[in-house]
């Protein structure tokens, strides 16, 4: 629903977030923060937080001061600890009641409990802290992560690769693929990627070797955060499954080409992708997302309709998002010439072949339950030739090596180089909304063992 | 080592325990318990306990009572919770101690602080329960939950059903094969197996169908209990792996292999295996395991040696485990004659290509860490043709009926059917310990989405 909260009107007393590119008033993410050691030396536990411009609400202490309203203190509650799980598994209407009560205390317009709000006395009341001073955290305990496969420019590309006659199997285009990943591995944007040590086998070797993978690589995805949790046993209806989207978050989803090609069989990728998953920290809600849901593009001409469990009138309501994606990379040598990070990849989440809606129905459709906390990942979201995902597409499986500003050439990573994934959800009347960033950079490879 | 906690004139004073076929004094597995709601009908939290013979040592309120060692406290602090997770986390050593301190206290030859051990005292003083008047819980939260494919027969056996001409993949006898499961949906013994819905197609079908699995089967396996935790980006030698095994149980990893056809490429197995996984609620130590370690079996000629990261000469020490499986099914038909459950499969842990110390170091040689909690689950250990672990194996595909006691037929399971695993560690001159029971029921599937 498109409210108040999304009025382009609105603007904030925090300036910096008016005309912000991720987190202007009409955005509020979720996120967990840590503040700045106090005066003393003092660590400060992490606690919720809301991206305003640059600056973070803390939440438990909004409370704490009576400014958060009746109705929206049961999520504020839940909101305010060390991980957001409570408040993912808060109802939506829950949720919107903070959403709408934070949109208040941070507009220009407002005065609550009598007083005017001024950014210093903000500051000074630790209410509000600069985020360039905080250090952000996994926004909540992640139970289960699930990776799809829901790009179907990726899989159709990648498929060519591996199987030239047969890019897509049989069931790309009836089912939302997915596979378990890894929940322990995931950290968030700025977590150095650490090269993997794995064993690999080239085509023409007897027996594989153990060694650094010389095929890194990274994939553009969208993050999705599952709340409120679901019951084992009880699948969830489509028409019902937006309930339980909380929000989005940019994920990248490193994976070590080489491994993955000698170990995926028949079980699927384990070591090429479990070292690291990176995301942004921000949870960026449904609520925020509102108005950038679109109709999902009609399937094309011979492609089956999904089962009925997989579809339903409204799907065309509940479906598509029009977030669009970038890509940039910079290597080492570039950042001693100074020359800025390269755009490499513009993609949009409109090439997502499954709403999320129809990936959470299909999750729940045998019985499987989620929990809030839960991450699902989109799959990698390639446009057409130039909005690849990954460099496995930029480059053709490593046959067509990509030119950079400084004139090096990549097939995959090296040493140094940094991976930034930004977003931006925009559309005309509206205020855009951003995501933040998701970077890593790639650290040498450790000590063998 | 074996130590004084293994010695097989130790008897305890719960007399229950002499001759017990899962846990004698020996075994001492520990747990999550909820004892009965009191007198007045107040439920009681769950809290950490060892099982001994018929009946529960409450570990909290020997700890309040003084009952424990110095050197055991902080195992006995880490077990008292709601989860055992903090004592998974506690190292091999203080693991150890409260072993030791149990036993002592459960021994017949001990009096602690001065007092005689009398079974009844010991239950008005609330440190003692009667298993079943208590419920079971899941022993940790668990954070990931990886299923390896070190079942060589079932592997072969399987991929001969599969791919007549191939039925092991070239990489099987390189790297233990594993996959990410699902958390949310693991269970203790005793929980329904709700018949799952999802998308089948047969092979002659143009386009799949969403119905109830009508190919439902159990997998027998070992689980592991990983503790404690390893860092992100630090591979685990395999010469410290056993570090990390805190302990093991049970594990049934129900599949419905119609589903698993038709989802599994090109990412592996998801909704056929999400469903559920049964766990038998002990975990038993890795310490009361010692006697029964052996030398792994030697590779069959021909067989690669592995690469020298999953190798070292003392890996014969670590490594192979001899215990003996048993599956028993019993039908609604069955049980209505009053006939016993038949077994269906005897099988031995022997029969995994992998050892578990193999498993861990692989699972981190990428630089994945593992979490005090983590479940790793063996896959699913067949031995010859009279141990199948799978009606899969047993039935030939669904091409061999098996035929039960009571003249009735399965090639997969039936609705009321009850799968219980059973397992005994056995050496001579030592006392065998059990893992106590995996079961679980086929219940009808639920509405159709």
């Amino acid at each position: 629903m498109i409210d108040a909260t999304h009025d382009p009107q609105l603007s904030s007393w925090v300036a910096s977030a008016n005309g912000h590119a991720d987190f202007p008033i009409q955005n509020l993410p979720f996120g967990i923060f840590s503040p700045p050691a106090t005066d003393s030396g003092q660590e400060c536990q992490p606690r919720g937080g809301v991206a305003i411009g640059d600056s973070i609400l803390d939440i438990g202490e909004a409370l704490a001061r009576g400014l958060i309203t009746a109705e929206a203190q049961p999520a504020a509650n839940a909101a305010a600890g060390a991980t957001l799980n409570a408040w993912l598994e808060q109802g939506v209407e829950s949720r919107l009641a903070l959403r709408r009560c934070v949109s208040r205390l941070l507009s220009e317009a407002t005065s609550v409990g009598g007083e005017e709000f001024d950014r210093a006395a903000m500051q000074r009341a630790g209410l509000l802290y600069y985020a360039a001073d905080c250090t952000l955290q996994l926004p909540a305990h992640i139970g289960d992560y699930t990776d799809f496969y829901a790009g179907i420019n990726h899989a159709s590309t990648v498929g060519k690769i591996l199987r030239p006659d047969a890019p897509l199997l049989p069931n790309y285009k009836h089912l939302p693929i997915a596979y378990h990943g890894r929940a322990s591995s995931i950290r968030t944007s700025g977590t150095p990627v650490r090269r993997p040590w794995g064993q690999t086998k080239s085509p023409d070797a007897e027996n594989p070797t153990f060694s650094a993978s010389r095929r890194l690589d990274f994939e553009l995805e969208l993050g999705v955060w599952i709340g409120p949790s679901t019951n084992l046993g009880e699948p969830l209806p489509i028409a019902r499954a937006h309930q339980h989207i909380a929000g989005y978050c940019l994920l990248n989803d490193w994976s070590a080409r080489d491994i993955q090609a000698w170990e995926y069989q028949p079980l699927g990728p384990f070591l090429a992708k479990n070292f690291l998953t990176s995301i942004s920290p921000w949870i960026v809600t449904a609520q925020a997302l509102e108005p950038f849901r679109q109709a999902q593009a009609p399937r094309p001409a011979g492609d089956p309709q999904p089962l009925p469990y997989l579809w339903e009138d409204g799907d065309q309501a509940h479906g598509a998002l029009n977030i669009g994606l970038e890509v940039y990379l910079s290597t080492a040598g570039m950042r001693l010439k100074e020359l800025p990070a390269q755009r490499i990849s513009r993609s949009n989440s409109r090439y997502l072949y499954w709403t999320v809606a129809q990936m959470l129905t299909h999750h729940t459709s045998g019985g499987c339950n989620l929990r809030a906390g839960d991450l699902l990942g989109s799959g990698t979201i390639s446009a057409e030739s130039d909005g690849y995902g990954s460099l496995l597409e930029i480059s053709d499986g490593g046959k067509r090596p990509l030119t950079l500003s400084g004139g090096e050439q990549r097939t995959f990573l090296q040493d140094g180089d940094e991976i930034l994934i930004r977003a931006r959800a925009e559309r005309a009347g509206f205020v855009s909304i951003g995501f933040g960033e998701c970077r890593g950079i790639v650290v040498a490879a450790g000590a063998t063992l």
